[in-house]
């Protein structure tokens, strides 16, 4: 690129009119001239031969990707090792990019292909590269159906106010056939859970069949909804390939499931929107395979993006990576994907975030701590599930520690007159 | 783990019905010993708690995922920074997992789940793993579909054997009107190409829509293929929501498309699986987001787990990052994914292999040498949309090349009778 090509590539924010372009925020490292690699990174994203040969042309003022801002600092090499670029003159960079949303309309496979794409992660000069955070103006929001029921719906259905909302996978995982599955779910909601769910491994199996589970599982969400006198929920996994979604869905809440389970990566985020125009009950994201992009610092796609995607796709609750060195997510990058289903998005309402990773009554109280507000799900399985006591005594621990952290009493004092508690807190607190 | 909880995770391959596992190469990095990391990381992706509580039962025969085997070499640290795990008793490890896929049964989501999910990238102790190739016994293999034409069903198509097949992607990729579109296309064909193709950028866009696209782009394949005497294609990139797929899918064809390309990732293999079923004409995948995850030695996906599960899903052709600095891909992994394209896979044909990124006719006979075989196809952008000569030059130039190495001639000698040969090599070659 010649200066002047490279000129073509940057803009300021008052030249651009705001609701036509999205924002990208990029770390990228590269060598060479940082200016000149923005200018490929715009280029390679949007149009990357702006003219005919022979024609005086040019499609970047209205196609092409710029770049509104770059902060460029110099570091000794790159921060992972990399092949086939050459290690000099390297920068650690910061870039933000307007990118003009009209080149391919509000379509998720669309949007995936333009901001994570070959023009992302192939651009000359740039071998590290993450995609931090992407902002929609709310012209291409609108496009978007977003949750039908949002938090407020999800409680509302549930008649849980001012408290987080109590979650259990139910465990074993694999392995159990649909009627002791169903006996163990069924003990969780009459020890408090909210809603008991599937793990996300467990799908329709021949020795599990989902609609045999469904209708075992709904009779016993109903039957202990009547004896708790609180509404329950069965949270049927109905990831599957594409074009069963829909029916697994129609066979799911028709059986008795109040809510259904995607593995979002795996099943595509546009298949999840495609479900959301059919489905009648709240819609969950699992997370399995983000963390294959997600986790590094340097290179990938920022796990915030994804949540911001399933919320848009229309999700009313995310499964995410939670607290604690067991996921391997950094707090900040854990608060950073609960402020993306609660914060303001236009039209869009929030989902619920669900930060899990081997919970239990013992870690009730930090998660609650770290979020700094009820709205949020908890997610335990084998801290209900595998509590010494069974999953009735596994879920009673959840509620007698929310108990406590509402009443503001120590957790740790409750248990003294809480024995599933204490129990809970004996067999999944901290070693001493 | 106890000693012998992790004994039960550890098996050998005579102890194993072949038919009844999937294996998985694994390179990971862990803290402390190896042997246990294993344990859990064959545990996390399947049954996670084999029991329930106060009940005598061990779900592990049937459903664990086990180790085959497993290779560890001590490392003084990780080779990435890490978040949350102690760098103590470090070691690098292959392992081999037999994967029961009885656990979900022959569906893209959910083996991707499982072989991609929580239980990879989160096992305890393994910050740092990348999924390195995926096997299937042919129980698992005869439930796809797998490629409708292949590779030998392209070249019956396009009557083109024993030699590459000539794709070009049509520049500008984003901002030009159908009717100049089509007119370069035109050219493209006229001057050689075999397949003249969309930008994987460009899709159903209101300033170029498919339908209007398919149809001048259609009708100009026709007249360039019968001036030509060769059968030619236009390849239209449906990328677009999954409830869209079939729709465009009907539209491109019934308008001129001879092949249709998905944007795998973005969209999702298992849309492309559903398209499959539906589609009359060869489809094609493009890579965007394969990098995300799939660039790094250390951690992700290999890409040719990705390639093999995109032939499953029915692909007749993939296109792929390809060989030289520009794509920042090793060599190796290269020809990895070529290969998975094309050797045996039980009742699956094979597919296309296209290596592509900034090739021209300077490009063709090293790409040629390095798959050696003619079973790829070649696709340039610029090189033949950005001909100085105009596109007809470019696709000309192409098939100059070809002459050359076919009939055993120096290309650069033959370039000396060629004048678009000459000009490619000038614009497109090493500089001198």
């Amino acid at each position: 690129m010649t200066p002047d090509d490279i000129a073509g590539f940057f803009a300021t924010r008052r030249d651009l009119d705001p609701e036509a372009y999205l924002e990208l925020v990029f770390d990228f490292e590269c060598s060479g001239d940082p200016r000149a690699a923005a200018a490929h990174l715009c280029s390679e994203q949007s149009t990357a031969q702006w003219s005919r040969v022979g024609i005086d042309e040019d499609f970047r003022p209205r196609f092409a990707a710029k770049v509104l801002e770059l902060d460029a600092t110099p570091r000794p090499r790159f921060s992972i090792p990399v092949d086939g670029v050459p290690e000099t003159n390297v920068h650690a960079c910061r870039a933000v990019i307007a990118h003009p949303h009209g080149n391919f309309g509000p379509r998720i496979p669309n949007l995936l292909s333009a901001v994570c794409g070959e023009g992302v992660f192939f651009a000359p000069g740039i071998p590290l590269i993450r995609l931090q955070d992407i902002r929609f103006p709310s012209s291409f929001l609108a496009a978007f159906e977003g949750p039908r029921f949002g938090v407020a719906g999800l409680r509302e259905r549930l008649r849980a106010y001012d408290r987080p909302i109590f979650f259990g996978v139910i465990k074993p995982n694999i392995g159990l056939p649909a009627e002791p599955f169903a006996e163990l779910g069924y003990q969780g909601w009459r020890g408090g859970l909210d809603i008991a769910k599937d793990d996300e491994m467990l799908a329709d199996a021949p020795w599990c069949p989902l609609a045999e589970r469904a209708a075992l599982l709904g009779a016993a969400c109903r039957r202990a909804a009547e004896e708790t006198g609180e509404p329950k929920i069965y949270l049927a996994n109905i990831t599957d390939e594409v074009d069963r979604l829909v029916a697994l869905h129609d066979t799911a809440v028709a059986a008795g499931a109040g809510a259904v389970m995607v593995n979002t990566m795996p099943t595509g985020l546009s298949a999840v929107r495609m479900l959301r125009r059919h489905a009648r009950v709240p819609l969950v994201a699992h997370f399995p395979f983000i963390a294959a992009f997600g986790r590094l610092a340097a290179y990938g796609v920022h796990s915030r993006v994804i949540t911001r995607l399933q919320r848009l796709a229309g999700y009313d609750v995310v499964i995410m990576p939670g607290f604690g060195p067991r996921m391997m997510t950094p707090e900040a990058e854990v608060l950073d994907c609960v402020r993306a289903c609660l914060e303001p998005m236009g039209p869009i309402k929030p989902c619920l975030p669900v930060p899990g990773g081997s919970d239990s009554a013992a870690t009730l109280e930090t998660v609650h701590r770290k979020i700094g507000s009820t709205d949020f799900g908890f997610v335990p399985g084998r801290g209900v599930f595998g509590h010494p006591g069974g999953p009735a005594a596994g879920a009673r621990s959840l509620r007698q520690a929310w108990e406590a952290i509402a009443g503001g009493i120590p957790v740790a004092e409750h248990a003294t007159h809480h024995a599933e508690l204490a129990a809970a807190l004996a067999a999944f607190g901290p070693r001493r």
